[in-house]
């Protein structure tokens, strides 16, 4: 999508042993590339923020991995330093699922190579691969979920359709389109008119800073509000739907997202406003039953609460404290949803209502 | 309530011409008094939020009043600068009921007298039985509350009742005690454990500033959470009971409060969790029906959403900007939380059902 009017991807590979990606801990106000040029650095990306959304994450962590291969070619034990290295880059962040996938993905297609020169290529390929079938699945999350737009807004009589989202589901999450943006970013460019309310996301206000660019850079007209905003334009007929990504979601239905995304849902719900999910397969995970109790919550740190970075008045990225010093802060990082409160899933292979039999009609393959 | 360990009121007539506040825009970084000098400061203290709270307010505007007696003694046409003023102080916020009811509860309190040495005496002294008026109000809040909480604690033996609140109904926002917060006070004063999640309350963070700062000063265990954080907690039994303030609350049960109020509502009622509002008589608007759509709701300037304040590590107060600079903002103050996610409004009088029935049952000389 476009950045300074320039097209981007949010990963590529420079070099031989260079994948850059932006430094997404410094958007909007700094637009810095990031050099990934070692597995390590890679984890490090992923565990620090450099890169977030589960996508990125996942194709991160694969380009980690070709990084890693590389590595192990140079080692006495090169098995062994592949296998801590991948334990590394899996342990950056526990909750999105399309980590562990993408590792796991890259390692068991170099597993039955045993030339090293001959892995190293294809791991790279297979990374690259990850990438492209990303920016096909956005671009068909894209087209169902333009349909869903254009439905309202043929009731609409011609007047903007108004979405909320949550976070940053956007093309700085995956590698292109993003996927709660997709459809969002395909309805614009075909001309209907669409306004994005954009929830700010604290504690680390991925929507403020990263939406909110987004959508700017591409010339999509949207409106910053606070996340306690949200109830109030539904119940005063302001929003027509809500899109929002996720990190994990289960055969059954249940979405784990953004901490805040469950609290939108319920006032959706409240207001008869439909609330869809935008979820790649890559991101269901077909072990999970029971999503409130199995998927893994992750705890950050309290200073992401207490301290709110943004940048004053001579440019300068500051951290200003907003509480008492003293006063301990608690950061869980993500909500569950439950499917009673989801109109649809978004998927690369159509719409899915939120249950098991739905789901797995889109996808039998999954199916035990 | 106790400040740096002395015993505090949050508004005081230090001189005839002088009344003292607190400057809450700069808590909890800076503890500076400001002085009220003039009707005109009074009005600003309003409009700038130096205070703010309800009831502190309408404190707050009553001794404006009575400063604009002292001012209209020395005027040519004394009666129209005296309704000027008014005017002027009751125009500086919509929202609050309290406002206009201690601006007329002051002025038709000198109506009939005619000397304005008299009408002086008459206005200093209606403008102090507002306070301690309101101090009774809430202490009598706080022990209706603590039977609520007394009756939670004996269920979960011997372990902490855990209260959710959103923005500060705490002594701050009124003259001493708190609406909110008077029945957590008199629990934790009583021995009961008790633990607050603090919403921090964006986009002024008040919870943040001013709830987390009031707990800390008086000791009270408690954690500061993001916005987002309520629902999370509530679907996983970390939260016993909910308790917030109200600016404006009508006799069906409609309660208009901070923003983000009724999505922490929604997420109560979703969990079977008690969702209690203080409600001191003087804010039910008792000429409101249909609050929902008769509140008027404040819109606030764009840049509290877009800027957040804090202090720096300097120790320097600051307003860092968190989204790209040219994305609008919208900032509305408040929502309205619909009766049936309500399970009792607490009042000076005793807890009412949120219905008219109930409410005017308790306040039958306001019934038509």
């Amino acid at each position: 999508m476009l950045l300074n009017g320039k097209q981007y991807t949010s990963i590529w590979l420079k070099e031989e042993k260079k994948v850059q990606v932006f430094d997404q801990r410094l958007l909007p106000h700094k637009i810095e590339i990031f050099d990934i040029t070692s597995s390590d650095l890679a984890a490090y990306a992923i565990k620090e923020m450099v890169v977030r959304g589960a996508p990125l994450i996942g194709a991160t962590a694969a380009y980690g991995i070709y990084l890693a291969v590389l590595e192990a070619e140079q080692k006495q034990n090169p098995e062994e330093y592949l296998q801590q290295a991948a334990e590394k880059i899996k342990s950056a962040r526990p909750t999105a699922v399309n980590l562990f996938w993408a590792v796991e993905r890259v390692l068991s297609k170099i597993q039955e190579e045993t030339a090293w020169n001959k892995k190293i290529e294809l791991a790279r390929a297979e990374a690259q691969s990850i990438c492209d079938e990303d920016i096909k699945v956005c671009e068909s999350i894209g087209e169902h979920g333009l349909k869903i737009i254009e439905e309202i807004f043929e009731k609409k009589q011609g007047k903007p359709v108004n979405i909320l989202t949550h976070c940053n589901a956007g093309w700085l999450a995956t590698i292109d389109w993003g996927t709660a943006t997709a459809p969002i970013y395909k309805a614009h460019k075909k001309g209907i008119p669409v306004h994005v309310w954009v929830d700010e996301t604290r504690p680390r206000n991925q929507g403020a800073k990263l939406t909110a660019f987004e959508l700017l850079q591409e010339g999509v007209p949207h409106t910053l509000i606070a996340d306690n905003t949200g109830g109030h334009l539904m119940q005063h007929g302001f929003v027509d739907m809500v899109i929002v990504g996720t990190d994990r979601t289960s055969p059954t239905g249940y979405v784990a997202n953004k901490i805040g995304t469950y609290l939108k849902a319920l006032a959706a719900k409240d207001n008869n406003i439909p609330f869809y999910v935008a979820v790649p397969s890559a991101s269901i995970d077909w072990n999970i039953q029971n999503a409130l109790k199995e998927i893994p919550i992750e705890t950050r740190s309290e200073n992401e609460v207490k301290y709110v970075r943004g940048i004053d008045e001579e440019g300068n990225i500051k951290d200003v404290l907003i509480c008492p010093e003293e006063t301990p802060a608690v950061n869980y990082g993500f909500d569950v949803t439950p499917p009673h409160l989801i109109t649809g899933l978004i998927t690369e292979r159509g719409i899915a209502e939120p249950n098991e039999e739905s789901i797995y009609s889109l996808f039998p393959e999954y199916k035990k």
